[in-house]
């Protein structure tokens, strides 16, 4: 697309694609340098397809480190497709730069890709401009007919999360000087923060059980549980003593209102938070020992709309925190 | 995703998309409200995917009108996918936006709507966040085995251009004071900047022949065909006379740089360039007849590398004018 002012032009946005993201790729008809690519879906297999903008100064720092941004800006896709118990196979990436700084470049889509090639995916097309940096990735991948749905949570299932919560949330609090973490805390939280690990395999495997609804917490165990409740139209209690905390918060735990927050309200660990029939919790178990990713139940899915978080006296806490919500501030 | 300076939030991002972008989706197995949508590819299909992002002051002025923008917005994705002969029928949009303007946004989606119904695509997910604003689609189509690929020119083959060139990049230079334009040519060639009409129904027909390689004119003729020998390893010759300018160039031509320029470098047409052998000239013809868009025939493709273009008096014109590319400004 033209400019609003067309000026003489060297052929670089070309040249970008060519030297910074333009790879073979496996499981493609055609991929990037035409006008679309061409993509061949499993025989049988349904796509499973979403898209995640980031933007500078809102979810990352302008100055963030370019490797860790391109690892996160491919990781809070496949977490998407994590929570839908899908293959990740595809994606496509569009730019919007400030400049061309090819530093900066190189870096980012080395972190974009050592993560894509973990997970066999292929980069096949995109776009690059100028403007303020923003980054923007459509993932697509494949699943059959048990995806993982926010609206399949049935009363009386188990609420399970996967790893701990609030490292990311601690360490964004950190990096806004609301608290001073000790070295090995502040590293621990930090990569929490900037290199989340997407639940791929977690999800995959439990998208073999017969019945599971998922989200990835991505703005916070109560705004993200929430969406299961309303798209399943149930409601929830959670014990706040059973939701698995990062080793950080421990020892703030009980009683910090910041450490309740980031366990709570904390988004970007990007773990995923799932219900599933109680009968199927030796199931469960072993789907998250295969993944090698650990799991805890939290609570359990009720008639009562609403989610309530109930403390260690037995009370039902009143809670102010909620998830994070783009437009809010 | 959390923002970087975490606040106490409402639950506005889901209530925008609840209000402006969650329509009943057809031919879609899930639709906008999960981690992902699920679609299912025809048998026998294959998927082409393609991205495009419009920045604000880039490729629109900030005050642009929002009902025109959502138009471009889906407009430029779908003549992807009309240069690779596929059929559109799934959307996902990203949106970064500055405020939330409900007005804005109520005409914005109707732009997008009105246009994404003329052609059944389906919006079936996205994000909103708060940046500069910054409009990402990524649109999903079908295709068979005989894509319209920018690698599959041969020697030999006739160059044909749909529709004519040049009135979009006029209505730029009127916009930015290059030129006045009277207000009929200035109404039309805004039109053609602001509402380009994606060649869907010529790049499917053109698919049904037996060799089309294709392009979609968003950069400028120059430029975009000069993709096509790229991606072909093959030259061309062109005739300037035998290109269609837009009536509002007709004034112009012969002899003014401006007018040479709309037409041989001039972007945001969104016509088809293509390459077919001279015997399927008939098929090309009743393509375009049945898609009701004219074509004309522009040049031939040659074994010389590079893209010779011919003047009125048989001598090869020296061109100063590319496309546009966008960082070399």
């Amino acid at each position: 697309m033209t400019a609003l002012l067309a000026e003489p032009a060297m052929p670089s946005e070309f040249d970008l694609i060519q030297r910074f993201f333009t790879r073979p790729a496996a499981n493609t008809v055609l991929g990037v340098g035409d006008d679309a690519a061409l993509l061949q879906v499993s025989p049988g297999k349904m796509l499973a397809v979403s898209s995640d903008m980031l933007v500078a100064g809102r979810h990352f720092l302008p100055d963030a480190d370019p490797y860790l941004l391109g690892h996160k800006t491919l990781a809070v896709n496949l977490s998407d497709l994590a929570a839908m118990g899908a293959k990740p196979r595809w994606a496509t990436l569009a730019l919007a730069l400030p400049e061309v700084n090819e530093t900066w470049l190189a870096a980012f889509s080395r972190g974009f890709f050592d993560l894509a090639d973990r997970f066999a995916v292929s980069l096949v097309g995109g776009d690059t401009t100028r403007g303020p940096l923003n980054l923007c990735v459509t993932i697509l991948g494949e699943t059959d007919a048990r995806a993982l749905r926010r609206d399949a949570a049935l009363v009386g299932d188990d609420i399970w999360v996967s790893g701990d919560l609030g490292g990311a949330a601690l360490g964004l609090a950190h990096l806004t000087g609301e608290i001073t973490l000790n070295a090995v805390a502040a590293a621990a939280c930090l990569t929490r923060l900037h290199q989340p690990e997407p639940r791929v395999a977690l999800g995959l495997a439990l998208a073999q059980l017969p019945r599971v609804a998922a989200i990835d917490i991505s703005d916070g165990l109560l705004a993200d549980l929430g969406h299961i409740l309303e798209r399943s139209s149930v409601g929830a209690e959670i014990e706040l003593i059973a939701v698995p905390a990062h080793s950080a918060l421990h020892s703030l735990l009980p009683g910090s209102v910041l450490a309740r927050r980031c366990l709570l309200a904390g988004g970007d660990d990007y773990e995923l938070c799932f219900c599933a029939p109680v009968e199927d919790a030796p199931s469960v178990l072993a789907a998250a020992a295969a993944a090698g990713v650990a799991v805890h139940r939290i609570g359990r899915i009720g008639s009562n709309l609403g989610l309530r978080v109930i403390g260690q006296d037995g009370q039902q806490l009143q809670i102010q925190e909620r998830g994070f919500d783009h437009f809010a501030n």
